[in-house]
C-alpha cells in the first residue's frame, strides 16, 4: 500500500450520522422521568453520540485524549510568549504526568496517549509514542515557504488515521483532541484563514500570552504565510503549506475516528483548525465532532461556527493540551448515565403533564 | 434554645471570604507548567474556594447534594405543566434512585440527601428525611395570602442549617442545593421579582413545559402574590409571604454553610431564588456561593446578576433537583486536581516566557 491508499480509503468509508438512531435516542429520554427537553444539551449531547455511533449507548464510552506535539519553524519570529525548546520539555512533562492534561485526564477516567508527531529534541522520551514521517521534526518557517512537503503532510495524516483504527480497535469510544507546540496558534490561525476565509488580524489572538507587538507579529507572520499559498490549494496543500506536524496528524485522528463511528471531541483553537481542515477533505465528518469548549482566541468562535459547531463549556480555557475535552468528559459521561440509568414514568409511577390546568380565578 | 436563635447566631457566624488565601492560591497555580491565568475559570475557582474554605485546598472535597422538597398551594392554580401529584412522587424516585439527580449524583461521586420539607402525601417514604415543621404539608396559595407563617419560616431556615452543620461534621466540603416542587418556578419568582426588585413579566418563564396560557396565570399569580406582601418585609417576610418551605429549607442550608465555610453550589432557578433571600438576610454569605449553571428561566439570570455569580455552565437545563449542581461537581475537582496535582516549572525543568522576542523581520 503506498502513501496516500489508507487516507483515499478512510475519506470514502466516512458515514453520515444515522438520524433514526438520534430520533429513537429522543423518544426513549422523553420516557424518563423528567419534562421532555428539560436536561437542555446534555439530551442533544446522548442523541447525537447515537448518530454517530449509529446505536443507542448502553454503557460509558471508554474515553482517550491523544496529544500530538510538535514543533514551528515559524516560532524564530517571535509569535509565541515561550521559547521553543518548552515544546520538548512539556512533551517530558506529559510523559511523567505532571501537565494540566496528565492531570484532568486522570479525574476524567481517559487514557492519554502522548505523541512526538516532530519535536526538536523529541526523539528519546520514554512512554511518547514516535509518529515522526520522513524524519521532519519541526516545520519550515511559514513565512518563507511551505511549511512540509504534501507527502510528509499524507504521511501524518495515515499515522493518525492508523491510531485511531488502533484506539477503535482497542474500545475506545470516543477520542479527545490536545496538542502542543510552541507557535501552533500561528498555524492554526494561517489555516483558519486561508480555509474560512477570514482576514489574519480576524483570527489572530493572543495566544497564551502574548503582547500587542507579538500579536502584529501573529498578523504578519499569517499574512505571509498566505501569501505564499497556492490560489488552487487544495485542503492538504493549505495544510502543508502553513499547517503544523501535529495538526496534519489529528487530522488524520479525525478522519480516521470518523470512518470508525468514534465521536470525536475537539479542544481548543489549534484542534479545532486540525478538524477544520478534516471537514474540507471530507464534510460529512463534522457530523462526527463535538466541541468542549470555546477559548478566547478571536479563531477559535470563527472555526466553530464554520463547522456549526457549539462547544459545551467557555470556561476562558487557553492552555490546549486537550484540557477542555478533559474537562467536557464528565458531561459525556452524565449524557449517557441519564439515558441508561434514569427510571421511565412508568417504572416509577410518575404522572405525566397535566391534561387541562386549572383555571386561574380567584 | 427558642426558634430564631439558632438563625441569629448562625447568621453572625458568617465570615468574609479570606482574599489573602485566594492569592496564595493564584500564586502556588502561577508555578505550575502552563502559561499564567491560561487555565482560565478553572484557575479563578480553585482560588474561589480557596478563600471560602480559609485554606489551601490539599485534595478534593467530599460532596453533598441536598434535594429539599414541598408543595405549592399555588399549584392548583395551573401555573406548571405537572399536576400536584408529581411531588410525591418524585419523592419515591428520588429514594429509590431513578431520577436524573440520582444518576447524575452518582456519576460525580456526590452523596444525595433527600428531605421531605412539605410532601402532600410524603411523610411515608423510606429514604427521605423528613424535616417538616409545624406539621406542615404543602403552603397555602400565595395568591390569597401568606404561604406559611413567619414561624414555619424561620423553624425551616433552622432544620437547614442543623443539616448544613450535620453534613460539615461529617467531613463534607461542598454542599450542591436541589429542590424539587410543583409550581415552586412560581414561587421563587414571586422572591425575584420582590427582592431585586423585578417586574413578574421580567423574571416568569416556562418553567418545565408552560404553553403561553400558563405563563399568563403564572404572571398574574406573581402580581397577586407582591400585593398582599407588606412593603416593609424584611427578607423573612417575604420568605414567609410568597415563599415555599423547600426554598426556605435551602436558605437555612446556605446560611448554615456558609457559616462553616462550607461551598454553596446553586442550582438552577429555585435554589437561586433561595441564594438570594440567604444574601438578603446576610450578605455576606454571598462569598460562599458558587452558580453551577444558567438556566432559560429569565428570572434566573436576573438573580445571578444580582449575587454577581457567572455561572460555569450553559446547557440550557430546565429540570432542577442539582442537576446542574451534579454537572458542575468535576469542574471544581478539576480545578483541585490541578492546584495538588501538577508539577512546577522548577521541577519539570520547564522554561518559562522567553525574554525578548525574536525580530519579525525576514
Amino acid at each position: 500500500m503506498s502513501r496516500g491508499d489508507l487516507l483515499e480509503r478512510t475519506v470514502a468509508a466516512i458515514p453520515p450520522p444515522d438520524l433514526d438512531v438520534a430520533a429513537e435516542t429522543a423518544r426513549l429520554l422523553d420516557a424518563k422521568t423528567k419534562p421532555p427537553g428539560s436536561l437542555g444539551r446534555l439530551e442533544d449531547l446522548a442523541c447525537r453520540i447515537a448518530a454517530i455511533r449509529d446505536a443507542v449507548p448502553s454503557g460509558p464510552l471508554d474515553p482517550a485524549i491523544v496529544v500530538a506535539a510538535a514543533d514551528h519553524g515559524v516560532a524564530t519570529r517571535g509569535v509565541s510568549a515561550y521559547p521553543q525548546e518548552v515544546t520538548a520539555q512539556m512533551l517530558a512533562n506529559f510523559a511523567s504526568g505532571g501537565a494540566a492534561i496528565c492531570v484532568l485526564a486522570r479525574e476524567a477516567g481517559a487514557r492519554l496517549v502522548v505523541v512526538d508527531t516532530g519535536v526538536i529534541g523529541g526523539a528519546t522520551v520514554a512512554g511518547v509514542r514516535d509518529e515522526t514521517v520522513d524524519g521532519v521534526r519541526g516545520t519550515e518557517d511559514l513565512m518563507l515557504g511551505p511549511a512540509m512537503t504534501r507527502s510528509t503532510a499524507v504521511g501524518l495524516i495515515e499515522r493518525g488515521i492508523a491510531l485511531a483504527n488502533e484506539l477503535a480497535d482497542d474500545g475506545v469510544g470516543i477520542v479527545g483532541l490536545g496538542e502542543m507546540g510552541i507557535a501552533n496558534t500561528t498555524s492554526a490561525s494561517a489555516l483558519a484563514a486561508a480555509l474560512l476565509p477570514a482576514e489574519p488580524s480576524a483570527v489572530c489572538g493572543l495566544g497564551t500570552g502574548l503582547d500587542h507587538d507579538g500579536l502584529s507579529r501573529k498578523v504578519d507572520a499569517v499574512s505571509r504565510g498566505l501569501a505564499v499559498l497556492d490560489p488552487n490549494a487544495d485542503p492538504i496543500d493549505v495544510l502543508s503549506t502553513v499547517g503544523g506536524l501535529e495538526i496534519a496528524f489529528l487530522v488524520g485522528v479525525t478522519l480516521g475516528a470518523a470512518a470508525r463511528r468514534v465521536p470525536v471531541l475537539l479542544d481548543g483553537f489549534i484542534t479545532s483548525a486540525a478538524a477544520l481542515v478534516a471537514a474540507r477533505i471530507r464534510p460529512a465528518c463534522v457530523g462526527s465532532m463535538i466541541a468542549a469548549t470555546r477559548s478566547p482566541e478571536p479563531g477559535h468562535a470563527l472555526v466553530l461556527d464554520a463547522l456549526g459547531l457549539e462547544p459545551l463549556l467557555d470556561l476562558r480555557l487557553r492552555l490546549g493540551e486537550g484540557t477542555g475535552a478533559a474537562l467536557a468528559l464528565p458531561l459525556i459521561r452524565g449524557s449517557i448515565a441519564v439515558l441508561t440509568d434514569m427510571a421511565t414514568f412508568d417504572a416509577a409511577g410518575v404522572s405525566g403533564p397535566a391534561e387541562a390546568p386549572a383555571p386561574a380565578d380567584v
